[in-house]
């Protein structure tokens, strides 16, 4: 058999702001007569391996630069994306639609999960002897890959949450009260912390900050609830959807439908019912009067106009690194590991990582990230989030 | 008694992107050596006329031209807000105070409640025979005020709307179903209309709109998203927190808290109890497995970063307007129309006009900006209101 020389590349799990930078990045260095001389055709699923399965591709070589450009600057993944873990079926049915379009290398843009579908389909193509380089793209705004110092998607999401939470508080001191944000992140507090990136002044929101790292107790939140409102007039708190008690149960998921995904994920996004049940206990036990709560949802990860510099070109730039290693590694499955070099100016590093160091089992929030109280973010957090997010909008008040 | 020179300026009801604006556009008129030469101190009360009752003021002399640019800036109400009807005897002690800090002018900034308010004291202030001059400015996000072609406010949390729709719409074609979007607007449906604005392409989302100007019905809600679902395969929505049904009552009311303010109205915003009721009936009734809903709430109105241009510029203008109809016109009370001139560029015009204009009744969508189906608008909504939100981030799809 001729080598097969031809690519697929998909993209899956949940949206980002910067996803089709990774696409992009990787499918312009497949182009690229440099890197990718030895690429022929390149093949873009249409909704992850359920395209693959469905035979739905479209030509990345016909896609002329500038549509390129202009879908890289697009959020969400314009391929379509899916959640589906493939079976040992779906991937001898893979490698026998591979084996039909010659596809020799396949790269796969998602988080943990997507490393796992990965993972299957690179293990499953040694045992049947099928010729796969494998290469995961690491995307989530969760920033939970233990391959990565931080992941693409984050930053972006990252400044929408701390741009929100900065005109929520704004709000907040015009109209008082309480004001709880839901904030995305099923297992890690990333994302909820940086909410704290809001904060220009000493008496700037969040107040409270609640991370699924520590478990969560409603009279502990009462409590702090009262003590906030008593420092500082008003209260504004970020919350992750991911918070549980100490059963580690996350609450969310008991408030909501119950729907499970095929990877074992519980449905937690895009309900209001955890912000509205914690609404109603600071209005019952904390005795507040004016109480809000905004489930900031799925504008976090598909906001137009809202992302950062940094975390857009790091993405395009993992892409491109992922096409790199497959050609030029010898290494036939892995994932794209960003690394932060050591010193004071910001710069990361791309690497070759085992794929597995992505799969399935996600990071915390680090125990130094946390504050001692429980209910706020380090300075170190700060430090480590700030160059990912970069500068917000400044805000003044009289 | 010596005539009173001096001024009170306050802002009330819900902050929007661009109030600030109008506040330091009102300030730096009357800080102005031709404009304001007659006016004497410029008190900016905290908390609206609950700032007056509490005697509770901030010198907008001293506050630096620099600092005051970088507070038109931000969003939300520097000077803080409040939602209060004065009543008879608030305004006997506004007098007492006014009288006490020889003020002759007083400007009140926000929607039709605030304007209500600005009347109720104008006209006690003639039966007490005390000489005031009270001007409303126009804040209204929901740009529902009878004495406006359209409101400041209005375009920046339009913006934001037809925004994060479009970044909705694309990541519901990532990964189907149905999304449907819960938009602030109490009893008019402008700001749901403008995600429309979100449109670039025929299949683009909203698919479906639904305003509080056309009776909410649950069986027909069922059939659109059925046949959106047939047609485009997946089904974004726009819902206005307003809906109502053919008894007239707000749904969203009757799932909500039933808190009510002190002009009448009942508390719909900050609570996703609206969304997740209408998700529910989409996958009972339409069979529809993947259903999410998200509540924009308080992000509309307060996003740094997120601004219309126009917007910002004429909530300045409507500011200064204020005081040069305060000190010029010779009419003792009005509030500012914001006028849209004829011809095809876009250009506005502001005019003092009775502030009963402005008060308690607000105006609804025109019949001619709903399209026939009842569930979208017409071109000539679209036409309306593109000047006022500006061009979008333009987005690609392959």
């Amino acid at each position: 058999m001729k080598k097969a020389n031809n690519m697929v590349i998909a993209q899956s799990g949940g949206p980002s702001m910067v996803i089709n930078e990774s696409l992009v990045g990787a499918v312009l260095a497949a182009r690229s007569k440099r890197t990718g001389a030895r690429i022929g055709r390149i093949y873009g699923a249409v909704h992850g391996i359920a395209g693959i399965l469905a035979r739905d591709y479209v030509d990345l070589r016909k896609v002329s630069e500038k549509k390129l450009m202009a879908i890289a600057a697009t959020p969400s993944s314009a391929l379509g994306s899916c959640r589906l873990k493939p079976t040992r079926e779906d991937c001898r049915r893979i490698f026998e639609e591979f084996r039909r379009l010659s596809v020799g290398y396949f790269f796969y843009i998602g988080g943990n999960d997507s490393a796992d579908a990965a993972r299957i389909v690179a293990e499953e193509a040694e045992k049947d002897g099928y010729p796969l380089v494998c290469f995961h793209i690491p995307k989530t705004i969760d920033n939970d890959l233990r391959s990565c110092d931080h992941t693409p998607g984050f930053g972006s999401a990252a400044r929408f949450v701390a741009s929100a939470v900065k005109g929520d508080d704004l709000d907040n001191r015009a109209l008082g009260g309480v004001k709880i944000d839901v904030v995305m992140g099923r297992d890690a507090g990333f994302l909820t912390a940086a909410s704290a990136l809001a904060r220009e002044r000493p008496d700037d929101g969040p107040h409270l900050i609640y991370l699924p790292e520590v478990p969560f107790s409603e009279d502990r939140f009462v409590k702090d609830v009262k003590a906030a409102m008593k420092k500082y007039g008003r209260c504004v708190i970020a919350v992750s959807e991911g918070i549980r008690g100490k059963d580690g149960v996350a609450i969310g998921a008991k408030l909501g439908s119950g729907e499970v995904d095929s990877h074992g994920n519980v449905q937690m996004s895009g309900t209001g019912a955890l912000g509205d049940a914690l609404a109603q206990l600071v209005k019952t036990k904390a005795g507040v009067k004016r109480v809000r709560a905004d489930t900031f949802g799925y504008l976090q990860r598909s906001f137009p106009g809202v992302r950062s510099r940094t975390d857009a070109e790091e993405a395009f730039f993992a892409g491109a690194a992922a096409v790199r290693a497959a050609l030029e590694s010898g290494v036939t499955k892995g994932t794209i590991g960003i690394l932060r070099e050591d010193g004071r100016a910001y710069r990361v590093a791309y690497a070759a990582r085992p794929i597995a160091d992505a799969a399935k089992e996600t990071r915390s929030l680090p125990r130094e990230f946390i504050a001692k109280n429980g209910h706020d973010v380090t300075q170190a957090f700060i430090d480590y989030a700030r160059p990912l997010v970069g500068e917000l909008p400044a805000c003044a008040v009289i």
